[in-house]
């Protein structure tokens, strides 16, 4: 396994470098805009949704060079996302990957244009006419990424979850919440590395879908159970958050053990799904083990 | 000139229902968001920038069937801008289109979730695989929308103006600011709707962006003008908030005469360049004018 923990090291650079290509420099017109950009995108991150990207595509050996776009994408999206939630009038946090969160550096209104201009950024990358897949495969990149994010996916599942604060809900709700919230962007991160295998199947993409699915809620459990065990030095992040805010996590409904065994089944969903796709898998099934057993 | 303007509201009609069909139910899950999505975007507005897609896909013909799409993503665009602008963080306004802004009607979180999930949306309905356009032109129409928008274009317009609002600024930087904030999308917007026509040239897509950079001024400067000379019921906004902001404008640096025989000279260029322009570039000809001359 050693091998496969380098390569995800050799994944997580190969998307910092490009990301940090893609961004524009502080140098150009609004500096401060693009200064607060890079401060929120370039911080430590543990960078899953682009692993899933480059692991995804490893199945049929489609070249890293094309699959640091969609990686790339990924992050964006993830990064403005968090941004956004970071505001005094969402989460409002004052700490993220161990820093300041974006508007506490900077303000809330250079805060809400990053977050704007990394969504916008993302699509831009997706649409560079000069990206090395089908013409018809980057469209439905494209698409797929906007249909994760937007108000049937992953900005939906936020709103949902505003509203759910304080209330009490059944685990099909919460489970409802996360699909949209993180599954969404999860699932869109898995299957644009399999587009950009030009011979991709139907049947692949399904089954790649469900096994995103289920590692997707996994993630999240293993999120509310870190907020629960873990540390703020750790998390880089406030521990104990969830409950100071009063959000419905897996823990707070199922119990802790309940909800590590959630997770232990997804897994293994998961990784059954894997064995029945003919490829190089085994950077998948790592990524899967690592969401569930990290401690960050 | 009467079936001209007959043909406007015909356009202005049909991206009213297009974007009608677009937008999520609010029957669907977050229905809370779903209705300020509806509120945000199907209020009384000019539809300049769908009318601009219309008018220039309708020099060489090409269907409105086609045109809706991106006469939507536009005015999708153009209202999560908007929705953003105005929470407190921002310009702090009340009033947009004659009613309550999106974060007074709803809240702060809807508003901004709104923004965003708009800007999602857009590059949704562009990257629809059924859009009738050939698929390297659809890509092309994905990456102009986005360059326009993002912090090279439009966001990056209103971190410049944010940081200049209190200061004296020369002509040549407020042509900056505007040729991003507003000068951006408008020009994309022609190019989109000239993206349609399947044979289209590099020579006539520069002719048009040339039309479009001085039109996107003469917007902004009428818009300066009408600040000064409407009253808050005809604008639907308030009348004078650029002086009660410390905005710089137009009228403030070359006086109101000035400013309005300067939008004059750009609307006489815009119209020489239509003229080598084979095609029916009529409609486009009456926007060019009713950008400079109208009153709201």
């Amino acid at each position: 396994m050693q091998h496969i923990k380098e390569k995800m090291g050799v994944f997580q650079e190969r998307s910092a470098q490009a990301l940090d290509q893609i961004l524009p420099s502080i140098e150009i017109l609004p500096n401060r805009l693009h200064e607060a950009i890079r401060y929120a995108v370039l911080g430590k991150g543990k960078k899953i949704r682009p692993l899933l990207v480059y692991s995804a595509g490893a199945i049929f050996g489609a070249p890293d060079e094309i699959l640091d776009t969609p990686a790339c994408a990924v992050e964006l999206i993830h990064t403005y996302s968090l941004v956004h939630d970071d505001l005094p009038s969402m989460d409002n946090d004052d700490l993220r990957r161990g820093r300041p969160t974006c508007h506490k550096m900077f303000d809330e209104a250079t805060a809400l244009l990053v977050g704007d201009s990394l969504q916008t950024l993302a699509f831009q990358v997706l649409a560079n006419p000069s990206l090395a897949v089908p013409s018809d495969h980057q469209i439905r990149m494209i698409e797929l990424l906007s249909i994760a994010s937007g108000s049937l996916g992953m900005a939906g599942g936020q709103a949902v979850d505003l509203e759910s604060v304080g209330k009490q809900l059944t685990l099909s709700e919460l489970e409802t919440i996360h699909t949209l919230k993180t599954g969404a962007l999860i699932r869109a991160s898995v299957l644009l590395g399999a587009w950009c295998y030009p011979k991709i199947d139907t049947s692949t993409l399904e089954k790649l879908d469900q096994f995103a699915l289920r590692i997707g809620l996994a993630f999240q459990i293993q999120d509310d159970v870190l907020d629960v065990e873990s540390d703020t030095d750790t998390l880089g992040k406030p521990q104990g958050s969830d409950m100071v805010k009063d959000k419905p996590t897996y823990p707070a409904l199922l119990g802790l053990d309940q909800a590590k065994q959630k997770a232990q089944i997804l897994l293994h969903e998961a990784t059954e799904i894997l064995k029945s796709i003919d490829g190089t898998t085994e950077y998948l099934e790592w990524l899967a083990r690592f969401i569930v057993t990290r401690n960050y």
